[in-house]
């Protein structure tokens, strides 16, 4: 099997199980008690948040463990807007995980409002003056008029703008934003700061402090760590409660904590950081080992996102072809992608993403995408090319 | 070393660390994804919630998995307070858990009420008059008045009652609440009915279905199962969205799978259901050596709690004595146990259980609470009344 769906999830590490074991089977004290058993866990859990500050710039006190990326976007969204019974407005983008974007339907049930900004061809946010006419006295990024009506709010600036939530790269297509930059005109208009960065933690280098976000969420399984847990930093001072119990993680977000996976979680990371360099050259490698045979067959496709994308993301979409079919033909032949749309039983959907960035309908009906690890070899990268080319002609 | 704190925490089960091994190690994939290789780790989690459905009396959609008691308690609480925008009134039990009262907590700071029902001398729910003049047309249940101000809000007969959360069995104490028959009267005012079973989920006999709950949760590691998984038991029609975003277990609670800890969690729990008589009579045998060995020494305490209360749960009141000074000294001896208040530099605190339950404060400040679980012995449960012995006199 040639597993290329790493943006999907990754193999744990064999050295993070390693360093999950003691925890799971020996070490199981429950870390909130005061007895001698407790500390060697409690001594882990402590390190382990050292270990992870450490990769993403942080302090230690502004880490905190979650159940993963999902429950760190819900916190952070649901935990800003909900702090108080004030109306509040979110800005996000149209290219959100769905973590982010639902969490925000959510909040507007709940009547808030929420600005989803849109995205150019290669799914950058557009900061450039948008189709419809802004006041004046708004911020740059406040955009979305004139988009399709289904991710588009009607605007009301009355509201005061609380949370600004921009992914810091896309999970279908691989795009970075210049999270620094949309994080000065949040701050600059008093609005918080979040960024999904699920699919950019261990992949891509990053200073939290030197970006000034607020809240960062990330996922230990998609950076070779286990599932089931993930953590979300959280900037000094910005304190927003989620579980309410016996007041874990420092009051914030209550439940017994879950040592074994927090420790995977740090190993995981600290090997992937300590190997990013190695890592992203040897992905651009099998990238364009990929792209050089797709080419050299004169294929006719577009590569999807920015040229500053996230390691290891193809996304590919073919003209006149099927995501789906593309995907099932490749399982047959052992090999494990995704495809850059949902589909349900009638046709084949193209994903918000994909409509956001307005890929041409004949190329984005044929999106999939591949999503390399370190695990992936130069012949595997060939034979998906090869196994492509084969279904393709 | 001996550990009795089985209500904080207990050991994995060996065979739920064996059936977690594969799902952490080789069938890593996302079970969201439709290739074949996630087809066995979407038939263990398609397995996993057979089995708990069977360990509790449900069907399988209506368990959802979460990262444990904490997160399912929140979820039951806030999901259905918050499900819109109407004001509530929320009935609950002074001596519930922190997850519990600190979401009810949170609730009420959102312009919701919350009733807290009295606990007589054992820690069950009092049913009879309140010593304060109700309403006449307010349901049995709505208790509180004349109670200490700290846990009682003022009441407001003019919310609807939407949720009416009692704990299935008390974690400091151990006491078993007539949660039937407390939903038939929940039911009968139009409320939906949540219990927090995370200390009696996989030790004591019950189904759902025939106690008639709306909601149940249950927390993996306090049933042998590994941290950071749990359950909410949600009847059939009775559907609140937690985590939103990529719409896993049935769209209401989003995030991916975290399969090992779901068929760790149901390993362990099938071996506890299956061998709960045996355990059952087992602790019954640890917990009278205990209380036999501690009366023919003449030691002056009280047993807390009801006569049906949880098996292996020993909470003890010494006389004159201090919890925190029981635990240390005993934590030299090599034996774990919790006490029954949480204490803080300056004084030992009575927990908010025993103030709840009028314990006698020379009584309710040297309380412990001696969890035995099944791997323990008679030996061991000689020694720690031995330990206790030489340390009172």
């Amino acid at each position: 099997m040639i597993y290329a769906d790493n943006a999907a999830t990754t193999k744990l590490l064999p050295s993070a199980f390693e360093a999950m074991k003691p925890f799971l089977l020996d070490e199981y004290a429950n870390v909130s008690q005061p007895y001698a058993f407790s500390q060697k866990a409690k001594k882990a859990l402590k390190e382990a948040r050292k270990i992870i500050a450490d990769c993403v710039g942080s302090l230690p006190d502004e880490i905190f463990f979650t159940s993963g990326g999902t429950e760190s976007d819900n916190w952070a969204l649901k935990g800003v807007v909900l702090s108080d019974n004030t109306p509040k407005t979110i800005i996000t983008s149209q290219i959100e995980h769905k973590a982010v974007l639902n969490s925000c339907l959510a909040l507007e049930r709940l009547g808030h409002k929420v600005i989803y900004l849109p995205v150019n061809r290669e799914g950058v946010i557009v900061k450039e003056k948008s189709p419809c006419q802004a006041k004046p006295d708004i911020p740059l990024y406040e955009r979305g008029c004139g988009l399709p009506r289904n991710l588009t709010t009607v605007h009301n600036y009355d509201n005061e703008i609380k949370i600004v939530s921009v992914m810091m790269a896309n999970n279908e297509v691989g795009t970075i934003q210049p999270i620094k930059e949309l994080c000065e005109i949040a701050h600059k208009n008093g609005a918080i700061f979040h960024t999904d960065a699920v699919q950019a933690v261990g992949h891509i280098k990053f200073d939290v402090h030197e970006l000034g976000v607020d809240l960062l969420s990330a996922s230990a399984h998609k950076f070779n760590g286990p599932k089931g847990v993930g953590f979300l930093y959280m900037k000094k001072g910005t304190k927003y409660p989620l579980n309410d119990g016996g007041a874990q993680e420092f009051g914030l977000r209550s439940g017994t904590e879950n040592v074994a996976g927090v420790v995977g979680m740090a190993t995981a990371l600290k090997y992937n950081v300590e190997n990013i360099d190695t890592n992203i050259s040897k992905l651009k490698t099998l990238e364009d080992i990929i792209i050089n045979k797709l080419t050299e067959a004169k294929i006719d496709f577009i590569r999807n996102g920015s040229n500053n994308r996230v390691p290891g993301n193809v996304s590919l979409s073919f003209k006149n072809s099927e995501g789906e079919m593309l995907l099932h033909r490749l399982d047959l032949m052992g090999i494990c992608i995704s495809t850059g749309s949902a589909c349900d039983s009638k046709k084949t959907q193209i994903s918000h993403v994909l409509k956001a960035m307005q890929i041409p309908e004949e190329y984005a009906k044929g999106t999939i995408r591949i999503s390399l690890g370190h695990n992936n070899t130069e012949s595997e990268a060939k034979s998906i090319a090869e196994a492509l080319i084969k279904i393709l002609r």
